[in-house]
């Protein structure tokens, strides 16, 4: 899954002339026939910048004689400092889908491409967020001079240009775009700012479907950590704007539904006195004269906000974890998605809720969505999950005896491994033909101190986990709200009790039962979505290597 | 404002009794008649202890030979370990005062008071959230007896029950509750939790309206440092249940207005590799072998963002300040609301559209959390804001003319002192009768180097500060999109841009022209509810001098 790269692959020669590392799909470097196709791609990019060239001497040569009809339709304009308002009417480049043909619109956009055709025309990709559009500068007699075909095609790749034009139906649909049934015939271009660096690589590269390297495996691909190392321009892709626009989607369903049933949207400290929940892997902080520690989850806050009868709460925010796993599922920061309610009877009120709000948020993904989840479809295939409505429950037992029917060892009370837990999903979905279950009643043992046991049988406790493709995705569980009984459970797991007495304490003024869970973000989402790295589904991401950008 | 008592202020014999400190509501010790009643007020509740051990050796006693008849009524129930569920339909405290006379309801709430009214009688306050109701045990033949009254008043404090009775309409409207229209007659009482430790203030004094103090400054008051080392029970007032769900609520609207303007939620980093925007007062952390920061601001990532072509973004999220300042006013982590737009024109189309969030925050506040406000009215009574649709934006130089038409001596290039914001606010209250309002083309030379100047006169720049009650609750601008420009302006403002390589850069490849804004949430709840101390308006505070709870 690690889409880093040892140093000692590095193929020198390659990598210092395109800036970023090129290796073929299956990471090995790149046969004598691959780097040839790299030498001549090498040569014909030094061919355009000198074409460049030639051209703006021409132009300038040109421009001392001959008079420009089209000069005041292109060039590039001043830094922007907000001195004057007009008031114009901007079309996005997705509505531009629905517009009007024939009608004369105005965006502004990212020239992705330029591809000239002859000295007369030349075709520009234009790109606005999880959109892109074809364009077109075609001379003609009066507004459209050859100069003004040549500038479109010298602008540099990524600069923002504010273009007018006239929508147009092209002969056929333009697979290359996701506005594939216009296309835009431009009128006047001109560059609001300018990419003065070149890209570390190009857009087509890096937004190219994963199946188009099973046909071509000498297609450039580029790697993880050179996406991440140029972040900003790795984001820009039309994939990267769906997965976060999906990201934002996961967050606004999560609250809206439980909004709607009356939580309570806290913010809990993450500087905290003492390292919380037993305190491995905790980050230390320089507190002004003493040291504080960063928050590895809202845990023991967000049951005190019950004990303070919030009723249900749930909280957003980043959490932090000092484990040193370099592995495609790990990061040292990230977003957890936590909730905590009380119930009048049973957890189980609870934990059909949380199914119910996660089949909320795949509905309303795939119904409000569509767009953004059919533009991540195109560079990473991915089945869509399987559930159903009525959600489906197994208890930990079940899933000990789905294992043992299919001639694996497991322990009645010991946890189950990943590995176990991959290809329990693969029984379940034979058998209940679903991606998403829930596992109930697991091994008191293997849960943390705060599980509430099951009456019947202490052996079990009230506790549970989610699944989606045979991943945890949530865990949760009952929690004890009792303070004398939380306090014999922490002495039984040979913690003292006096390093967590605002916690224990918090239950001595009488609390509601409750329950609750945590997922985490990235996760969510690279499991929905299928797409092999959790980093893949963070902004910015932090582990132990990386801190920058 | 400091609610913060020295230490050789504490009069020990009282607090020791009262576990808080109490103090007049001038802050001075007590006087002689003053310790008198407190004096009064130990014993009458040293007499209600006896008497209630009494009671339970009487009852006792009375069990071995008398059949009490309404033994099933009444009770302690076992700790909750989900072995039943019934599906009992429950009713909230809220809902009663709209449930319908006569009509048999169940509802789960704790005990905030009991008091007996001879042997038959005895009333209990019942408080669920942000309601309270009276609630009333009296003898009768058949289902209630004298040993369920006795029950009744001796539940301890912040015990939960579970109570099932009839709603009727009491005599004249109880004053003393949030629910005065009805009262409940019980029938039947179960302790489902029970308050085993004592409460380290009366529920009371911790709700009581603030202007009841200036009737009788002998009245008990908690003050805020007791309030914040017990804040898991002073969170349950009904006064701060109401500010943590409008807290809820403006980020809540916040983001309901965005979302609306197709703006994309993110989530930045916290821990970063380099002290951000200069350096001064960042918190250290350690990470694995090395030395990391927590994040002032998310100002650097959101503005890559729009360099990544999110378009509009914003975060909720905590922000850290390393700054040892122990005032009304400032934490050392708090909540930032913060935005970032890119614009077609003009930076005006950001700030307006930020008026306009405002605006639209205010207004749904009041109509949607009407009940909620009316609860906070009660203990700390505020003006509600005025503003105008239309908002007002003034220049910072009308600021200045505004200031020495009133007689003071400002500069016209320097920062307003904080003193000199309040006046400005009551002087624009007067001419133009609003609390909200816009400053506009603040002094370059005090903004950070990545603002825009204004094109015309460079020495003011193409920023803002929003206003209410003559404090500032947000900072925004037009920010610098041109990677040069930014490098020069940095270089100007004595730092080295290769400590903020990745920012810089990110501008390089092409940039929209953005503006935007951030506000601190706690700011913004403490302004509007005049809280008058920032800790008020935050779950769980955090100064140089508090990490507990």
């Amino acid at each position: 899954m690690a889409d880093s790269v040892p140093t000692e692959q590095k193929v020198e020669s390659v990598a210092e002339d395109l800036q970023n590392l090129v290796l073929g799909p299956d990471g090995e470097p790149l046969s004598k026939k691959a780097l040839k196709k790299l030498e001549k791609e090498r040569e014909k990019e030094r061919r355009k910048q000198e074409r460049a060239a030639e051209l703006a001497a021409e132009k300038a040569a040109r421009e001392a004689n001959v008079v420009d009809y089209a000069k005041d339709n292109y060039g590039k304009l001043e830094m922007n400092q907000s001195s004057s308002f007009e008031g114009t009417k901007f079309t996005t480049v997705r509505d531009l889908e629905t517009a009007q043909v024939g009608s004369v619109v105005t965006v502004i956009a990212r020239v992705q491409t330029t591809r000239p055709t002859g000295a007369k025309m030349c075709f520009l990709v234009l790109r606005e967020g999880t959109s892109t559009v074809q364009a077109l500068v075609s001379v003609n007699s009066d507004s459209i001079s050859k100069q003004m075909v040549k500038f479109a095609d010298t602008i540099s790749a990524e600069s923002l240009v504010r273009v007018t034009g006239v929508v147009v139906k092209p002969d056929e649909i333009v697979k290359s775009c996701t506005v594939g049934n216009v296309e835009l015939h431009i009128s006047t271009l001109f560059i609001t700012s300018e990419a003065t660096s070149r890209i570390p690589f190009s857009m087509e590269d890096a937004t190219r479907p994963e199946i188009e390297y099973t046909k071509d495996p000498l297609l450039v691909k580029v790697n993880l950590d050179t996406r991440l190392d140029n972040r900003v321009i790795d984001l820009r892709t039309i994939t990267n704007n769906a997965i976060f626009r999906l990201q934002a989607a996961v967050c606004k369903l999560f609250r809206e539904f439980l909004d709607n049933r009356d939580f309570v949207e806290i913010h809990s400290p993450k500087i905290i006195s003492s390292a919380s929940e037993g305190g491995a892997n905790v980050f230390q902080v320089s507190y002004f004269k003493r040291f504080a520690y960063l928050a590895q989850s809202p845990q023991f806050y967000k049951q005190m906000c019950i004990s303070s009868d919030f009723g249900a709460v749930y909280e957003i925010a980043p959490v932090f974890r000092a484990e040193d796993s370099n592995t495609h599922r790990h990061m040292t920061e990230y977003i957890g998605l936590d909730l905590e309610m009380s119930f009048k009877e049973h957890y189980h009120e609870v934990m059909y809720m949380i199914a119910d709000l996660f089949i909320f948020i795949f509905k309303e993904l795939e119904k409000r969505y569509s767009h953004e989840i059919s533009i991540i479809q195109r560079q990473y295939p991915f089945e869509p999950i399987k559930y159903s409505e009525k959600p489906l429950k197994l208890e930990f037992k079940d899933a000990v005896a789905l294992l043992r029917e299919a001639g694996i060892e497991v322990d009645d009370y010991e946890d189950l491994s990943t590995a176990n837990e991959r290809i329990l999903g693969g029984l379940v979905r034979e058998k209940y033909n679903t991606d998403f279950y829930m596992l109930d009643k697991f091994p008191t043992k293997i849960r943390p101190f705060y599980t509430m046991p099951d009456k019947e049988n202490p052996l079990y406790s009230n506790s549970y986990d989610f699944f989606i493709r045979g991943e945890e995705i949530m865990s949760g569980a009952q929690r004890v709200h009792d303070a004398d009984f939380l306090e014999s459970r922490i002495r039984e797991c040979g913690v003292a009790p006096a390093t967590m007495s605002d916690y224990v304490n918090a239950f001595r003024y009488g609390c509601s039962p409750h329950a609750g869970g945590g997922v985490g973000l990235e996760r969510v989402i690279m499991l929905y979505f299928n797409l092999g790295n959790i980093r893949r589904a963070s902004l910015f991401p932090r582990d132990p290597k990386r801190l920058d950008p």
